[in-house]
């Protein structure tokens, strides 16, 4: 049971049209680890420096995270800093260091060892390759990528996503992957390369799932499913919305007996919810302070948006 | 019952990546009246040159669609010229030779005057009002506009949806019309503008229904609505795809016997079902060879896209 994650956790330096915040913790695999603990355990592989203290660390611990793979190395952390000020939709880069990230060799607790469900978030994908062999056990690994992976190390990234049983990208990934412009097409040419299924995010208009024959042990293939987005009225800081996403999805299929297509399709749902509230606030504050309760009472707002 | 549009008919020109077509039947009356034509009766308001002939009225009256408003004028048709090469989801346009538009002076023939569905396609927001105010018995009026009339004739637009219950805009013409990046705050002051109800289309991520207090009579106000596009494998011509969600949607609340939450929502899907189609071919093409069997089947499509 449980999930096991392994990406970046880092430090961002955010602006955004509704203000700006300073080295707020941040990093895909925290974003993704938050928005999974409301669903199911989480542990996290990871490396940090000596500027990620107890207050960081709280933040993991208080979701009940097991944070015993996050190697606290000598240095600084990730740091990234952007803002969205011409577009909600796409981040402009002001600084990347990857600091003590740039020499990350991820290492597996023991404990970690029996974790069923593996998420390889957005990282090299040799590490990625390195960490799904390294667990044997994982009966459903599911990961992301993303562009600078697919144009610069295709041969490493088509490697890693062979043995992917579920692929989490936007269109521009999904497209840019298969060479080919319209999404139904790139779909099926990303799942030909490996992956049982796709799932491609699409900003504030939502998510696409495209499964194959592969998909479900023992059950019939299922047609595509697409989860909108919520309609907010305000958002505040996209970043981490599509890692959110995707512990949202996979917290909520590790959560339960069986993977069916019917689970499949609410998980959609459960992470378009976690997406919709990582953008409400500014880097983790949202994801660190829901309910379950609340969590669902938006799946219900899901639900009215889209059913007849 | 039964529908009157008032819009263009027209002449296009189209290249895309699948290829060209020389002066097909097109325009925005045209796609509307097509797609409405599953649903119920449909009367046209257009203008026309000599260059229409007995092909172009019989695409519309082997669907049943009353032309008598259609007025014959000395010279030759709207015609327009555009390509998608670089970008499916927005038209290059090349040529654009307004003809007898240039001085259309809608005239609604004696027989048209009992429709209770009517129908303001995109054209100068003075003749859509001039018509509006001709039809007093229309009982729902739906209305269409686009960024140059946004832009150049903002005071007469906004004279013209302060009378419609539903307006049908894109994401970008409802941002402009209210001066707001946030569709949701922009869909609400668009609200506060008149329309009763808004619907703002996505593209090839669908559409959305935002209702007020003031959308439903007899019925309590109701939530948003988001209903999907359909992931198609190839779009073939993306022209009218937006004329004929708006055909779709107005043709199936026209055949209902109320207007309910419920009905406006399964327009929705109707109206996406019939986008759908539009983009399959050129032109019309797909329009003119339909059955409802074929767009019942697509519902159940769409329902299977969306439902959990």
């Amino acid at each position: 049971m449980g999930i096991t994650v392994v990406g970046s956790v880092a430090f961002d330096s955010i602006e955004t049209p509704a203000g700006k915040r300073e080295r707020c913790l941040g990093g895909a695999a925290t974003h993704f680890a938050l928005a999974a603990s409301y669903f199911t355990e989480v542990s996290v592989i990871a490396v940090v420096g000596e500027d990620f203290g107890a207050e960081e660390e709280a933040v993991f611990t208080k979701r009940g995270i097991d944070t015993r793979g996050i190697e606290r190395a000598t240095g600084k952390s990730f740091f990234w800093a952007g803002s969205y000020l011409d577009n909600l939709n796409e981040a402009k880069t002001h600084q990347t260091d990857l600091n003590v990230f740039a020499s990350f060799e991820p290492k597996i607790p023991a404990a970690y060892a029996g974790t069923e469900f593996l998420f390889l978030a957005n990282i090299d994908p040799v590490l990625q390759r390195r960490v799904r062999e390294a667990m044997p056990n994982a009966k459903l690994v599911a990961g992301d990528t993303m562009n600078y992976w697919i144009n610069d190390h295709r041969a490493a990234l088509l490697e890693t996503i062979k043995g992917l049983d579920v692929l989490v990208i936007n269109d521009t990934e999904t497209k840019s992957i298969a060479g080919n412009s319209n999404l139904v097409q790139a779909a099926q040419a990303v799942i030909e390369l490996g992956p049982k299924t796709l799932i491609v995010k699409h900003g504030e208009y939502g998510a696409t799932a495209f499964f194959s024959q592969r998909s479900f042990a023992d059950h019939e293939s299922s047609h595509p499913f697409r989860a909108p987005a919520m309609p907010l009225p305000e958002v505040v800081d996209p970043t981490g919305a599509g890692d959110s996403f995707a512990g949202g999805f996979f917290g909520y299929v590790a959560s339960q007996p069986e993977m069916t297509p019917a689970v499949f399709r609410k998980a959609m749902f459960y992470g378009s919810v976690m997406g919709s509230f990582c953008v409400e606030r500014f880097g983790t504050e949202r994801a660190q302070n829901l309910t379950r309760e609340k969590i669902d009472e938006r799946f219900e707002v899901f639900r009215k948006l889209t059913h007849l």
